[in-house]
């Protein structure tokens, strides 16, 4: 199948979403946590945390405007701080349910069986169980202006693996951690296998 | 296991890249080609693809300075086109090897088994094989200040998609097209069960 751009643009819309949203390839699965000033929580599930450097530690993620996530940026522009918590086999369909419109008085934590967890004075919820779980300080953000996006960059001041998954050169094995994958805007799959294929060096000439 | 910032900081270098790559969740597996105005091609694996938008259909990636990827840069700039094409099971090792450091003037084409493919005259290269690759315009980019690296945005201009891969509603079953997903720095993975969850409504009130 063949779809130019104006065969993309003329699409369904469900369609268009459906399709668009799945040819980037897999997405990582995460909860964004957040608390606002007075106090009410907030978990959403994000298929588009990135990895931006690791050194200082930087994650970015994509946040669309007029949806329910406006919720996890209000929260981090008050308090500065949020949490990125990895989806794993057990919750992904509670985590999943995060993506429905709640109003923002409305804690998702209230309306699935996702636990919050405090940990270490930080200003926003952790997700209890999940293996990798980060407290990420916000450090600035792009207004994208081909598609009126919002781009949030933050860096890692806190980060939590159960001690099992970390190997000696600090490789974190996710399917270890049952660590769950976004196929589109509702697939979901838990990779089984993690094959390493080392650092590559260029072939000599034969 | 709990690190700081500070302890984050403070770790060997291999370890640290190793664990800020894993982190974040798992990746898309991407490889991105691109031609030169004197006609070298280039292609190089990226695990930074991420959906922006569906209407108008809008991908972006991050580039890292000082690092052979620059090429991909340098190419897009001069041109305006680009390719992403899903790494599948069966080109991972040869994938992954386009991470090595080549010369620009040489073609990472010629270096592993890779093979281009041109189609409808479009001006980069797509990689022969993918049962998913697109054509993308440049649109813009954002220079990160908090760690000098480059968000580039395109436009899905053409898109090509095995037929037996997209559902009715335009979903598309990456597991199916045996898309690989990216572990940290080098590990990979090829999910092999999708389950759908659907749309989210709020839950009523008991």
């Amino acid at each position: 199948m063949h779809f130019t751009l104006k065969d993309i643009n003329a699409l369904n819309y469900l369609y268009k979403i459906n399709l668009i949203n799945s040819v980037s390839g897999f997405k990582a699965a995460n909860l964004i946590a957040t608390q606002s000033k007075k106090g009410t929580t907030n978990v959403a599930v994000f298929s588009s945390v990135v990895h931006y450097g690791s050194n200082p530690p930087i994650l970015g993620f994509v946040l669309r405007p007029n949806t329910v996530v406006r919720n996890t940026y209000d929260n981090i522009k008050e308090t500065g701080f949020y949490t990125i918590n990895h989806i794993y086999k057990d919750i992904i369909e509670e985590a999943h349910h995060t993506s429905a419109k709640y109003p923002a008085e409305i804690s998702e934590f209230y309306k699935t069986t996702l636990q919050e967890e405090y940990l270490n004075d930080f200003k926003a919820p952790f997700v209890k169980g999940c293996a990798i779980k980060m407290g990420l300080k916000y450090l600035e953000e792009y207004h994208i202006k081909a598609n009126d996006t919002i781009l949030v960059l933050g860096e890692i001041v806190d980060l939590y693996i159960a001690d099992d998954l970390v190997s000696k050169d600090g490789f974190v094995n996710l399917a270890k951690a049952k660590t769950a994958v976004i196929n589109g805007l509702d697939g979901y799959a838990v990779p089984e296998d993690i094959s390493r294929k080392g650092y590559q060096r260029p072939k000599k000439e034969a």
